[in-house]
């Protein structure tokens, strides 16, 4: 493992003997140091990521370092890789640089060689300002392995610990500068005390595999809070609570409750019906229409839907509108039902926890790779092998340029799945003060921004967390926001929902932590993309299908569990499993 | 030894069939071509060395070209690396392309692919052009040797020489295209007659070790001409005559003569005081204020000032106020004694010069390094080795990026260590006509702008030429002009001063050669950094220490002759000495 900040300098400043000093922004030379790869920037400009022109001029310079931050971060290079930069200006003021913060603040006390330059105009009237950077990449010598597995998170560390285990030499090549992918544990106050971010609850039933490698790991675990009572936020507002696993006592549509029931019952019964296996021979039909479509045609309420609303905001970052009733229910059939996925009891998808966050799962298990096998941040040199194994979600497939291309099934999939818009937002308090109220910090809005809260302290740490739930649409519509203003939305919704249950005052959170997966350009979403309908039924079958010698893993492509850090490691056992195989098939 | 001419390009032009021919001074397409280093520059405006911008449009943009050039100079790239320019032009008259003709001269025939840009304004209000280059300088594979030196001078090639024979390999680099140094012997009239513009002088005696390496390649060597008599200029500018070896009879201020005796004679005795392997314990006090504070506390008159400014500028380039007492009486001590270092008679530092002019010894010495084993011009690949030797002055540390970065002591010695302004306007002559007229070619000026010239004829090859030295402050006032001002300056006192012992008009030169240290990003000055007063009692002492792996040489280091060709092979003897014992010491 050799984290980005050991990595060897590739660009060296110069300011030659007799040519003026130019101050702390920038060198007169800059030249690239040892083997690279350049990487040459379109110019940005203040465009934000819908097209649309940021007015401002400030906040247009501010977007346009952005754009240029994340256009460096794709193609693998960071700041202290630019040697050269180029800013052209729009009505520039010589006395009033508007451009200088953003470039302080982007540069971080790196110096390129650069150029500024007054226009007349740049390609739209209203662009005031354009930055374009060439960066040099570090370039490793050509390693030769066996297997190269593409992605650090659980699937593919868990590919690769087999086939290192089975005894081919195995890299694994991640674009992020740490492992674990969608598993991702924090401690916001620096005192030992760890959110997770992304995945967060496995169980020890169904959910076998990851449970097993935890243990195996040595890792502590906790069960799952689930003493009190459950808010409920009604279409309208209204406020009611009951005993956890019960259902709302009244809701104000007429009823609702029964609704409610009802469809629980018939998604539990429907998908209990699919074959994991075969899933589209089992609920062809299925696939002909949207959830919500499927959702419609039962003739319920209003609540019925909110309530499958919930399910696929909090499953899956996503709307009913979104996906194949198909996908939903074999989504649900390989968690072990809706009920059981949506449990936080015993044998339910939220059962267990691990007091380190699920992230420690990934570190650990990368200690265990041989020294030196996992190249974190990738395209920092070439790579020769027998075997790849792909370990990201069939979305982001479009990011890789295979030579040849993958097969049009393949490319279908990365073009129809979809990812969720799913965030949690960690409030980290000093007491769990919800549980003194008989709480037990579950909410769940039908009105949102926040669809469902979870008590997710670890109470051996001391640390005391309310996981929010911000999801799909609602979840968009806050992401347009500054980070103050999603952050005020949902303090204010928590206030609002708990304080009839609770005496005095909601005490202010100590520290807020959050990760926006869908604004993350090595997620672009989470947890699992999703199947509108007709995709599986067409594209399904290649899902899992090697091309050539590259294999693909991911927690979408596990029959049991997909979706979940078991499905994960499922798949990477499967994969490796493929690869294994076919090496020692051709005497390897 | 692979001279730059040799080196296989690094850029390809391209003019892609049927895109319109674009004329001699640029290319449709570049590519680079094999492994390269890039190299991007700022975008280079008309600002001097001192941050001053020039008025004049057209010499902004020579200035502009100028300064591009010594930044690709700086990270080792030549005009023909450049692959890529852009022009910035405020005001821009398609009619009337200003930049033309500094941009032609400085392609010298070279094609990159350009851009041109009218711009509405640069950076600052006034600047009118702004130019960028991206050069690709071509790249070896990675070598290994046993020892790196870095610096192709003098003691560099010595010590190269040293360890070579000694059985280990080692490579020479050098930033410069010419072996040498501070040794430069040209011949400007193309007909085999060198003069040097460098280093000139050696003696048989008490500079034994430049000597015998001088006799051990077989260089022909000649006795300094010092027949005849030394034409004397006063600080008011009256001339006289006097034999060389003697005092001027009389000068214009009172008590004059004794006065130039007294400082002569208290400077040899108390420079022959100082014990060179620890000058600060045998002369502390020294060091702590300016030679000419010293020569102040003397009593005497104006005339004892104005001769040891000569000494100073002539010998080191600098003033008196520049250098502390201590390293003056410690230089004098180290060259075998003021009286002997500026005597031109047997034993003296101006005694023998070589025929082939002093340049000769490197190229010899060069040739006797195994084949290949320096690398003219640097930053052309990575070499992997076990030791280095750096053999550059203190002040130009600076110019290396050394990581882990040099000690502090080292750091403040190249911070404070100053190099001089010492320059030789070579005359070169059809006739030594001066000697007709019973003159040795000795001038000895109070006045200025040139201090002293000397006959540096070669009788045996025809070659006739006074070189006069225009040095110290002198010397800097000079530079700020033109090439050809400076020269007038230089020919209007040469007449002035010989005319009164000449019959007859003096002749015109038939050509000027010169070289100005100063300007030169190698050398940043010549001959030998000085210190002010302090910077030897407290960091002296870090001088010649090995700091880790790396070595340090180079004259200034040298304990006898330090400043001269001498002292210079004698620290790369020393320096080769301490590598060799490193390397068997390891077992190597």
């Amino acid at each position: 493992m050799s984290p980005l900040a050991k990595e060897r300098a590739s660009v060296l400043s110069i300011n030659p003997y007799q040519v003026w000093h130019c101050g702390p922004i920038f060198s007169q030379v800059a030249s690239t140091v040892g083997p690279v790869r350049v990487v040459a920037t379109a110019g940005q400009v203040g465009v934000d990521a819908q097209g649309v022109l940021i007015k401002d001029p400030e906040a247009q310079i501010e977007q346009a370092f952005k754009n240029l931050r994340r256009c460096l971060e794709a193609a693998g290079a960071r700041v202290q890789d630019v040697f050269k930069m180029v800013w052209y200006i729009v009505n520039y003021d010589h006395k009033n640089r508007l451009y200088r913060k953003s470039l302080i603040e982007f540069l971080g006390g790196h110096r390129p060689a650069t150029t500024a330059c007054a226009v007349l105009a740049l390609a739209e009237p209203d662009y005031v300002f354009e930055v374009e950077a060439y960066a040099a990449v570090p370039q490793s010598p050509v390693q030769s392995v066996d297997v190269v597995v593409v992605g650090a998170g659980l699937s593919g560390l868990k590919a690769a610990y087999e086939v290192q285990k089975a005894g081919y030499s195995c890299l694994v090549v991640e674009a992020r500068d740490r492992v674990g992918g969608k598993t991702y544990s924090v401690d916001p106050l620096g005192e030992n005390k760890y959110v997770d971010l992304g995945a967060a609850w496995i169980n020890d039933t169904n959910q076998s595999h990851i449970y097993a490698l935890a243990m195996s790991l040595g890792l502590d675990m906790i069960v799952q809070n689930t003493t009190g009572h459950v808010i409920q936020e009604d279409i309208g507002g209204q406020l009611s609570s009951y005993a956890y696993g019960d259902v709302p006592k009244e809701l104000a549509e007429p009823h609702s409750v029964e609704d409610m029931i009802a469809i629980r019952d018939l998604t539990e019964k429907i998908c209990q019906s699919i074959d994991l296996y075969h899933p589209v021979a089992t609920g062809e039909d299925l696939d002909k229409y949207t959830l919500e479509d499927w959702v419609k045609q039962k003739g319920l309420g209003k609540t019925a839907l909110a309530s499958v609303t919930i399910w696929t905001r909090v499953m899956l970052g996503l709307e009913p509108s979104d996906m194949s009733a198909l996908y939903f229910m074999d989504y649900c059939r390989s968690g072990g039902g809706l009920l059981r996925m949506r449990s936080d009891k015993n044998d339910g998808g939220q059962y267990l926890r691990l007091v380190r966050g699920t992230q420690s799962i990934s570190e650990e298990l990368s200690k265990l790779l041989s020294h030196e096998e996992i190249l974190v941040s990738a395209g920092r040199g070439d790579i020769r092998c027998k075997r790849v194994i792909v370990s990201i979600p069939t979305p982001l497939y479009k990011e890789i340029k295979f030579s040849p291309s993958l097969p049009p099934a393949k490319q279908e999939l990365s073009h129809f799945n979809k990812l969720g818009y799913q965030m949690k937002v960690m409030l980290l308090y000093a007491k769990p003060w919800w549980r003194a109220h008989n709480l037990c910090g579950m909410l769940q809005s039908f009105k949102g921004p926040v669809c469902v809260t979870r008590d997710s302290s670890v109470e051996e740490k001391g640390q005391y967390s309310l996981t929010c739930f911000v999801s799909g649409q609602k979840g968009i519509e806050l992401s347009t926001g500054t980070k103050q203003a999603r952050h005020a939305a949902v303090l204010s919704q928590i206030k609002k929902v708990y304080s009839p249950f609770v005496h005095g005052p909601i005490p202010e959170p100590l520290e807020i932590a959050e990760h926006e997966w869908a604004n993350d350009q090595w997620a672009q979403g989470c947890p699992c993309p999703v199947s509108p309908p007709g995709v599986m039924t067409k594209y399904g079958h290649a899902l899992r299908t090697p091309y050539g010698k590259v294999h693909f893993v991911g927690t979408e492509t596990a029959f049991e569990c997909k979706g979940y850090m078991d499905g994960a490691v499922r798949s990477g056992e499967r994969g490796a499993a493929e690869v294994i195989h076919m090496l020692s098939r051709a005497g390897i």
